[in-house]
């Protein structure tokens, strides 16, 4: 399409890199979350495989936000990003306030600016395929839709909420969405995959950054304007931030927003994962039949008739595991994890306990 | 029995401290075997249990025979036993070699000495039993038997071989053998429970030294004539030793010996195990219901809806075991077994394993 080049020109990817990964702890901590961890031997951190999946298609038009305890982390492992483009959260305000944040600092470096807001600790398996979606996303964004992008399932997960599609928005590759909804339980999970209209929301939206807050502005104007407020004088930061509103971007804007019709999901299918927690890890990694997923310091790890993850700390140590089906161990060089595959979601009760036996270093 | 005090001050305690404990890696190492290790949290080594156990009986009448390369870590952790009193053994020539130098060197010292040999790696948990059942065997070996002691079996365990019992001797608290039977297999051991006429053979054996070395002459006269050889002279140890043949004293002379009548087992219940697995050692600890027997460091370990057995190591690691039963972990600071307590028995697999691929290092 002829705007393609236009558009792309507006584009700035805006990365929210936040959340604290709980379920993989111990490699996930309070003080280096999950986006800073490399987990799928990349040999590159979550939050740079973001950067290096947009970078083709936004250049050095990155926004990075993130908790004010992380900026520094952040700024290390990117040196493509320029310091003054990695923002701090003085506190975290969800995701509403951090998106919006980025979006109202970009509509006054770019009045036409076009932003994707993509998750810094996502995996995405094809890049090629991920970036051909977003082209879309950003066509249709600049036509004054919210976009989203609407995973294709391959289960019936009941770890994402979905976004039910309605009929195609004309040529343009996208279709009207008809409403976002919760994460299903198994049964409605399956029913979903089975009538076929669903999509699994991964919280990747495409917008302009002012129709973003114009839209904002109709049903949550004090954020709208305390973000803009921002914007117009970063000094007032401290000032504003901690009496903005705490609310995730689905519920301030993407869901009134498909209410009245705006929102178009563009259908993609990259091997995407949000790898919630170890089972997740274990599925998102190539495995074989005979043996784990073995992540970290793969030679360091031995098995005879076991399956599941093991992620093998830097150190010299050695890891054996013997006839034991779907385990999980991990060794994090301070506190080490074995759990199965099928339990990974307990990890957060683990969590929950040391933090309430006093044991919050920990974590 | 008016004999007591007198044969106790010929009583010698013999401690054979070898066996690898295969199954017990990565705690038990080549360089540092399992009678080196406090598996009991105890605050003392398997070795150090065995000396306490017998000191009340031998008092300062102990010969510790050992690997030439574990000598000195016996010496260390023996600081009540003269290093003269620790023998090394040049190479490994099995236990009639290694408890026959013992008798040896004992009946020049001590003509009428009667030995009792205990291995250095058991756990035996009521050592006031113990030792009534020792004194009990003392008696008896005064009177020119090879008194063996037989324990109670608690299980039909196929990790141990049997003595098959007939009628009692006298009134001395021992019974003639029949014979020593091989370990069995699973219906013939719970066979054996049934008929109630077995005992573990737990390779302990009380026996003047002069009628070991001359019984051991009827059937193995040039093992009983180096042994004496070296006992006259030990500079010929190195000469000699490499020579000898390899046999357990259980086939040179237990069981000739029961087939001609000359053996007799005290039956004794005191909480005996040799420790053999970690499933063996998971069960001679104590035991909750709802979480692993946590042996090390204890406080380092935390565990959700899980059993087994954790054996956590020095160095301020934390460990955390959720939703796994019959989970082992062990943490021997260098290497990291995780296996199941029915697959303990496997360790040795994985040891295999470690050597044929050149890991001889770790083990």
């Amino acid at each position: 399409m002829s705007s393609v080049p236009d558009s792309l020109a507006h584009f700035w990817a805006v990365i929210p890199a936040g959340g604290a990964g709980t379920r993989l702890w111990p490699l996930s901590r309070e003080g280096f979350p999950k986006f800073l961890l490399d987990l799928t031997d990349s040999g590159c951190s979550l939050l740079q495989g973001t950067v290096d999946r947009l970078t083709p298609l936004c250049e050095d038009r990155i926004l990075v936000v993130t908790g004010a305890a992380h900026r520094d982390k952040v700024i290390e492992q990117l040196p493509s990003v320029k310091p003054e483009d990695v923002i701090a959260e003085p506190s975290r305000r969800d995701s509403m306030a951090a998106i919006g944040l980025a979006a109202a600092i970009l509509e006054r470096r770019d009045p036409e600016a076009i932003i994707g807001s993509f998750a810094a600790d996502h995996i995405v398996r094809d890049a090629d395929a991920f970036r051909d979606v977003v082209r879309t996303a950003i066509d249709v964004a600049a036509t004054g839709k919210v976009v989203t992008i609407g995973i294709e399932p391959t289960h019936p997960s009941t770890a994402f909420g979905y976004i039910r599609i309605s009929e195609p928005l004309g040529d343009t590759g996208a279709y009207n969405v008809e409403a976002f909804v919760e994460k299903p339980d198994a049964q409605t999970a399956a029913e979903y995959l089975y009538v076929g209209h669903y999509r699994w929301n991964a919280g990747m939206f495409v917008v302009k950054a002012r129709v973003l807050l114009d839209l904002l502005s109709i049903w949550h104007p004090q954020l709208a304007a305390g973000l803009r407020a921002i914007a117009a004088d970063p000094s007032r930061l401290a000032e504003i931030w901690d009496g903005l509103q705490k609310i995730a971007i689905d519920h301030a804007v993407a869901e009134p927003a498909a209410a009245e019709g705006h929102v178009a999901v563009v259908p993609g299918s990259f091997g995407w994962d949000d790898v919630g927690d170890f089972a997740s890890l274990a599925a998102v990694n190539p495995q074989a039949s005979d043996k784990p997923v073995i992540l970290g310091e793969v030679n360091a790890v031995h098995s005879i008739d076991s399956t599941g993850l093991v992620f093998a700390a830097k150190g010299g140590r050695t890891y054996a595991v013997v006839g034991i089906e779907n385990v999980v161990l991990v060794d994090a060089g301070d506190a080490i994890l074995v759990t199965t595959i099928d339990r990974a979601q307990d990890v957060k009760k683990m969590v929950d306990q040391l933090k309430s036996d006093g044991l919050g270093h920990l974590l």
